[in-house]
Order: C-alpha cells, then structure tokens, then sequence
C-alpha cells in the first residue's frame, strides 16, 4: 500500500510532526501487523523519529545541525546556496521504517514522526508505504 | 514476526550489542529469507551497526559525538537536562534494517548489532520485526 | 530476492553512484510494487541518498564530516587507524530502505542512490533486498 501526502513549510528551518497524519494512513490502510516506510523524496529534507512533547527538541537539533554544519563555504554553495541543507539531509537520512502492530504505528512514548526542512519555505511530499506480514 | 526484549544499561553512556540476541530470536522464527527491523522505542537512544571485535570503537564513537553535541546549553536542558541525548537519537536514528539470508542476519565480517544509551542508566525495549520474502 | 554487487573504489574517500545499477536489479527481479533495502556489509562505508547532479556534494559532505570527526585521535586509531571511518560509518548508516513503484526505484527528482568508502581504496560490496507487495 503506497499512499502519498504533501504540505508547505513557512521557514528555512522547519520540523513537522507529521505523526497522526502516518497514525492515519496506516489505520485506512485495514493492515494489522507489518512495516511502514516514510520516505521523503528530497535532498534538503530528511525524516526523524523524536521527542514532540516539548518543541523545544526540534530547535535544539536543528541548531546543533547548524552549529556542526555551517552554512556559504561550501563548493555547492557557488551552485545553489544550499549546499549544508544537502549535508544534513545526507547525514540525517530521507527515511525511517516503523512497525505496524494491531493496526497502529508501535511508537514509544516520547517518539514522534517528523519531516526536517533544511532548505524551505517549500512544498514537500511524504510516502507512505506499508508492507504487511 | 514481533518479538520484544529489554535489558538494563548501567552508565550514562552506554553502547550494547545485540547481536546474538537479535540472531537467535532470527533463528527461532524459522524465517529463511527476509528482512528484520530492529527498533528502539526510545527518543534517548540509537541502534547501530559497526564493529565491535576492539569495544575502543564504541567509546570513540560517544567522545565523537559528545565533542560535536556537547552537553547543558540547549532549550530542553531547561525541561529536562538530557537535550544531547535527543540530538544524538534524533541523528544517529532509531532502527536498523539487516537482511535474513539462509536463517541468519547477513553481517558483514566487522558489523555487530549494537543499542546505544546515551541518557542511562535505564532499562531499554528493542522490538525485533522479521518480514519473510 | 537479494542480489550483491561489488565495486573498487581507488581513494581514501570516494563516493560511488549505484543508482543506476541498483535500478537495473529491480527492473530484473520484476517485482513492481515492494521495497528495496541496499546495505554494505562493511564497517567503515555508508549508504547515502542525495543529490549527484552537481558531484561537489559529495565532496562536501566528506568534508563536512572530516570537519567534525578528524582522524588521528582516537583510541581504535592505535590498533587501526581508521577509527574516523568506523565513527562515519556508525553515523551515516550501513543502509536505505527505497520505495518501489511501477517496477522502479521510486527516488526523487534530486536523489540519488551512493555508497560512500571512508577507508578505501577497497573492495565494496553491495547487497540489494527486495521485498514485495
């Protein structure tokens, strides 16, 4: 099952929790036990499996990225300007595999499902693929 | 197939290999041929694979990432005091995905399966799915 | 259906595009809609997902994580030598779960499928994993 959604981030910097939007697919799906892929189909953004209850986790990491990874020396950034975002997204990766248990994402208590933006404001699509047992 | 175990890590920084537990609950499933998702349902922790034959490896990767996320001056430590640790979850990630070949994890000759604490000591779940052909 | 391929690298630190050849397996195996998983069973490489229509990216991110994980200082460099490497590795990740659909790698406009060498020059192999619908 492959399903497909899409949103816009308002910021260069932006993470979006996008984990009742996944809860969501994966119970239309009907699929009781098995694997979801989310895969971000871009290379300036990446997705991560986080704490969400405080907010404050997605500045942090974003500002540890930057901190790590700064921003106009690098020899793609004479191409494009965006040259760290496609580091980190290279680093961070465009995709994580949760597991599907009695019908629902199996996230601990503090995970969140959430999409980095490096590189916005911009449209950016989300895949969802589920594979059953 | 899903299957969970637990173990209790003893330090702050604490890296764990799995491997023969991981291989063994692989063996037990009688799945020949596959994949197996190994899980961490934790915003403080990672799954990693590397080697493991000289343990100095595990150390040099927490110094590593310790110099590059160092501790105390983020927003959650306000909340919490264990910001680095989600930095580091959030990057490092929360699963690995191996291929079952013959009844076995296919590892290369220096890749062990490891779970990293870097918010210990505590006691930390691993979800093993196994997804046959 | 699993298939390996192997390549030699000729540098200490290259970055290969397997895209194409990773594609040309799946359109082989004829499997139309599943997922794909490509991992090296090796210790000191990495799979990544980004950008190679302007190769400098991938000298930017070798030197972006040369930056942060500098070579030398490491307990594992007194048995090795390439503790950097193996912390590399251990970060980047020793594989990436693709999408497959309509018989192909399902990647976005801006990705590419690389496997990047910390230790070369060396022998590299690459297992592909696909698993259907």
């Amino acid at each position: 099952m492959l399903k497909k959604f899409t949103f816009q981030t308002t910021k260069k910097y932006e993470i979006v929790d996008v984990t009742s939007i996944v809860q969501e697919i994966v119970k239309e799906s009907e699929i009781k036990e098995g694997i979801c892929v989310v895969y971000v189909p871009h290379a300036t953004a990446a997705v991560i499996i986080n704490e969400n209850y405080d907010p404050n986790i997605s500045d942090d990491l974003l500002d540890s990225l930057k901190e790590n990874i700064p921003e106009g020396k690098w020899r793609h950034d004479r191409v494009d300007g965006n040259a760290a975002a496609h580091i980190k997204s290279s680093i961070v990766g465009p995709s994580e595999t949760l597991i599907i248990k009695d019908g629902k994402l199996l996230l601990g208590t503090w995970q969140n499902l959430m999409v980095a933006d490096f590189d916005g404001p911009k449209n950016r699509n989300v895949i969802v693929k589920i594979i059953s047992d």
